[in-house]
């Protein structure tokens, strides 16, 4: 059959727009991708590969072909392939068994070389992603000088117009047709090279590489793919989509309510700041000067002086606080805002992490004691702590930062630091400052002692207020994609989830009528209402896509619970639950309905914050003597040192635990170099047997005597 | 009494810590207030008057002179203080009678005149306000050249020290000393001119002009001493405190859900955009370019390219709804942002409605067909006019705007437009704009046309989406202000305001013991308590200052109810409320509190809106000549005329309403010079005999004939 019958036969065949484009030969996918790319009138379209296949076969049978289309991000093992025909393994066919078969050479085979005369003569196998796949498919119409774009659909019923009805495999799912399962990649032990990063069993529409194997890019898949994020023109610039700007919104709800219990109130002061008022404030501004944004110009006048752009209010709020603040009985003084600021990073940017804007809340307070100071620092350090472990599920330590890693300028800094198992770096989660008189002194926020005694010029003592701010952003969404999700995609705790169970109808298929199937969509909407009046946030899926399709589809986007309903579950009058974190399948009876889900819902927040405090808690050791400490961190651990909380000892450990590397080269985030830094001295000090000994203890650092445990580890 | 004795005098008798100073002789308030300004170690202080006036005595009588101690700022008719001491009038008194009671000249005397020697002879008057002031207040201690420090109690230490029971009287509530009653002032009719701008009878503790005779200065006090807005020293950037952030969340979590509800789900956009984008789309950002904030450097490194500050986010969205609208499956698609936009304006900055960065919601939608857009458009529209109506008590009449008008680059833009009544001006309250395909097609943002059919290239049919954009700023909290507020200050509606109900502890005397004040405080906090429970937001006043004092305060703040309680009410079981819209008193039985509480709230935030509603309805007046045009707009009313709804005969009417002034002379408020604008035409137009006849009803403007009726006026 000729490219041109090939292609009228097509169009007969198919009521999707057809098209068809020429272009130079192509011997492989990347050429053929570059060809389409200097080719006009192209559509959007996903690449496909077309394999043909020669499965083992005893002698004196006759040899059947495998040719097999799928997408061309899917990894199609050949064994998987063979499997699926009946044999033990296949491999590539050679050239002249091609031209046999198909009479063409390998490159220019596409499934439309499958036809009415060779149909008998070989196995068709189809990957499911390639049917599952929503828009156009680029396929060779038997030239590899020419592609044919075109939908799953119209794949298929080509295939059925020449008497083929193909095989479908789900090369996501090894084993197992219908129960999706954690991918066998997960189950290696082995530390996987960069070369093989590429996912082998993951579902397909989705992320294609692993996780563990290259994190960075598997993270960048994972926010763009979800929807999370989008890059933006200006680098260091992200656009928060819906998907993740709810979950900021959740956070901001839940803080909110919290520090307003505490008296807290919200306002907000302006973006820019004077140069004059900015750099008034020498100390604690030059860690922020370097990454400071000026707005010189407005419209065509250039500005008299520059303005800066808020790296932090400090500068911007205490002016004003030294005039409110006019006597004791104006503290506390506690003031917060949620808002954007902009340091100018010239370091690699990454979404949520270090990024030259981001959102945050920063509060401000001024108390008349140090205790009131104090016990606030210590408030909101545990709403810290509950947004990531009541909210993202994710574990942190408590503790304060050494002097050398506190806030400067402040008194000391506490934080709650968590842990991300693929690098086995410690993170800063949110950190709340005591920033004791220093402020105040510096900016006069000054009030009349109302407790001292009037001194001998007939006046009362004054009292610098003590001042506390305490700040946390947006990073708290990467944290949590970081810690939770997997191959398959993002995976979301349902607290904070902005969808937090989909209904798919399932069980559709030729044979069901128009009515049973409208009854099937209908019932699934009614599913949704059902469980959004119970402040469940639910949607149904009735899109014209396949069940797989949308099951990797909201897999992907992380939705903590899938609900299929099908005409099995309407005979049993309940919905099959699938969670997203054991992907264990549970039938709810309809008239639980509510109470099943949101029972389940609360047991996957639950598991998934104890499945990541059990990882976590497997990499936090605990070592006494410093030849265990490197071998400790190239574990992926980060480790609790007896230690003698000084400077020196600090930078010595990062010193000597930094891997020598050559400067130039990248950082390997799989392996990193950087030394390990005091992440901070955690509240929760080991007891009984490991307690400090005072005058006894070593620290493992340097050897002088200990005073703390000290929690080490390399860091974002 | 020496100045040395007086000061030792006053030192042995108050306990506060006790500040003198010396500068020039000075002659009256504004050298004194000179003089303390070039003095060193001057405490914050009031400054004050101390008069002397002779009350008009029958010829047989001995004169009994009256020392009257004011605050500078409170206005003191001679008249009310004769009244005080029982006489009908009075008159400044001679500098020889001065000196012969005093012993000294008028510019020398000050309270600490009077002493054990002349005290008989003379009456002592004391300004309320003098002695509710929460400071310190400066007098002249028997020498013009010199100032004493001292607080209200001391004065009134000193007094009873020396034998004086002074007569307080209230300058803000004459013919009434315990129920506060609107100002003489506003029941004048005259135009008052801006040289009796000082409020003569108002609550002095705040406002110290007249809403109606200088307006501007009266807006600038009433949002800086009711809290709302600090002044920043970026011109046109101001801080919003808390009491008008508060404003800003209750419009946003009421606005937020309704939005939710249509679908539309929040995110977030950078700050920033690239020359390139932002220039890319000619047209519509030749507006904004003279506004446009330009970054040019970060740290010391001048960037490659300047970045602009969006000014809205039309050029920073569509880019990528152009990319991530693929299909028409994917419309409609409604994304809404809670951020701030700068505008670098060079006009006159008005805090909330006009300033260089401010606070908005812009919403930015996509839809498959005109009908869609539109029907949103409405449905935003009547969400903006809730927010005025239903949470702002301000009135607000929906309209669309004319051609001349419109959003630059849009289809039509649809309004919500008030009525400020002191100025008589119009004011955009919020706009919600249909784009139509203008911007689509600017930014090629299309889908294949599911309805149509499939042309003869077999291409489907490509659709420009239909676009709007709508946004709401926090300039509906400058317009509440401006509608409501009187020259006692704020006036909140309830369901805006931070704080609903204050409760104050009243009653309290000399004669109260600890126990009985420990007990009427005690209750009001479980006062506050119980409605806080049942989420009327309350606060207890428990400040050491007097009942008159936190009056005043919360009037001037604007708490729409006063709750006062004290050993009268106890008796009875009931607190008794004051209206802050009306100073109407009303027992509310305690064992009803909670619901007596809430009724009168609604009733408060009901009568607010009527009564806006009435004076807005009373300026809306209909002309059908243009001979009645101009001079309804110089009483400050909006016109409605029959209009021809051409932009020519918008222009002409807008010249010939124009005040001649000369160029250079600033706006009057008052008096606004400006020509009268097309302000929207109303959608609900007159009906029955005013309808519009077509081809016989002619155009007010210009006398062609009319097609709509059209809503002009002066506008902001
Ligand atoms: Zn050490
Ligand atoms: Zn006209």
């Amino acid at each position: 059959m000729s490219v041109d019958s090939l292609v009228s036969c097509l169009e007969q065949l198919i009521t999707d727009d057809l098209k068809l484009v020429e272009h130079q030969e192509v011997s492989n996918g990347a050429t053929w991708a570059s060809a389409l790319q200097s080719t006009k009138d192209v559509p959007s379209h996903a690449l496909t590969k077309t394999i043909v296949l020669k499965p083992k076969t005893a002698k004196s049978q006759t040899v059947v072909p495998i040719i097999l289309a799928a997408l061309e991000t899917t990894s199609t093992p050949s064994g998987i392939a063979a499997k699926a025909v009946g044999s033990k393994e296949a491999r590539m066919a050679a050239a002249d068994l091609v031209e046999e078969v198909f009479g063409i050479p390998p490159t220019d085979v596409g499934i439309f070389s499958v036809n009415k005369e060779n149909a008998s003569k070989v196995h068709v196998v189809l990957d499911a992603a390639l049917i599952q796949h929503n828009g156009l498919l680029a396929f060779h119409p038997s030239s590899s000088a020419k592609t044919v774009f075109v939908s799953p659909a119209a794949v298929q019923t080509y295939l059925k117009s020449v008497g083929v009805n193909p095989i479908i495999v789900d090369f996501s799912a090894p084993g197992s047709a219908t129960a999706p399962s954690k991918p066998a990649a997960q189950k290696k032990k082995a530390e996987p090279s960069k070369n093989d990063a590429a996912i082998e069993n993951a579902a397909l529409i989705g992320i294609t590489v692993r996780k563990d194997a290259d994190f960075p890019n598997w993270y960048q898949q994972v926010l763009t793919k979800s929807d999370m994020i989008e890059y933006y023109d200006i680098s260091g610039c992200y656009i928060l989509k819906p998907w993740s700007y709810s979950i900021w919104e959740a956070i901001q709800g839940w803080f909110d309510k919290e520090i307003k219990k505490l008296g807290v109130r919200n306002g907000y002061f302006p973006l820019f700041v004077s140069s004059k008022v900015l750099e008034k404030e020498k100390d604690h501004v030059e860690g922020f000067a370097p990454e400071v944004a000026w707005v010189t110009r407005a419209g065509t006048s250039e500005l008299d002086e520059p303005i800066a752009i808020r790296p932090t209010s400090e500068t911007v709020m205490y002016p004003y606080y030294a005039k409110w603040i006019r006597s004791h009985r104006d503290l506390p003084l506690k003031l917060n805002q949620w808002n954007s600021v902009v340091r100018w990073e010239f370091k690699n940017p990454q979404p949520f992490l270090r990024t030259r804007e981001f959102l945050w809340q920063e509060g401000h307070t001024a108390h008349m004691t140090l205790e009131g100071a104090t016990e606030e620092v210590h408030q909101i350090l545990d709403l810290y702590a509950r947004i990531y472990t009541d909210l993202l599920a994710v574990p942190v330590i408590k503790g304060v930062k050494s002097e050398n890693e506190k806030f400067a300028g402040g008194m000391f800094t506490t934080t709650v630091e968590g842990y991300i198992p693929t690098t086995g770096r410690g993170i800063q989660g949110a950190t709340s400052h005591c920033l004791g008189q220093n402020f105040s002194k510096m900016f006069n926020i000054v009030v009349e002692d109302p407790n001292a005694e009037i001194g001998p010029t007939g006046e009362r003592p004054k009292l610098f207020v003590w001042q506390n701010s305490w700040g946390l952003s947006t990073r708290t969404i990467g944290v949590a994609v970081m810690v939770h999700g997997d191959d398959k995609g993002l995976k979301l705790p349902p607290a904070i989830a902005l969808v937090q169970s989909v209904v798919v109808p399932c069980g559709i298929t030729n044979k069901t009528t128009d009515q049973e199937r409208n009854e099937i969509e209908g019932f699934c909407s009614k599913l949704a209402d059902r469980l959004n009046a119970a402040d469940i946030r639910t949607e149904a899926d009735l899109r014209a896509y396949t069940p797989g399709y949308k099951f990797s589809h909201w897999e992907m986007k992380g939705v903590p619970l899938r609900l299929e309903y099908g005409p099995n579950d309407a005979k049993k009058n309940q919905v099959t639950a699938v969670r997203r974190d054991t992907f264990e399948k549970i039938p709810v009876p309809l008239n639980n309905l509510e109470k099943g889900v949101s029972d389940l819902l609360a047991k996957i927040q639950t598991n998934m914050y104890e499945t990541a405090k059990a990882e976590r808690d497997a990499h936090v050791v605990k070592v006494k003597e410093w030849a265990d400490f490197v071998p400790a961190l190239n574990k992926k651990n980060i480790v609790m040192i007896p230690w003698c909380n000084t400077t020196e000892c600090e930078k010595e450990i990062k010193k000597n635990s930094a891997r020598q590397v050559n400067g130039d080269e990248p950082e390997d985030e799989k392996a990193p170099s950087m030394g390990a830094k005091s992440l901070c001295i955690p509240l929760e000090q080991p007891s009984g047997e490991d307690a400090i000994i005072e005058g006894t203890t070593k620290c493992a650092g340097c050897g002088n005597l200990a005073k703390v445990w000290g929690l080490f580890g390399r860091s974002y």
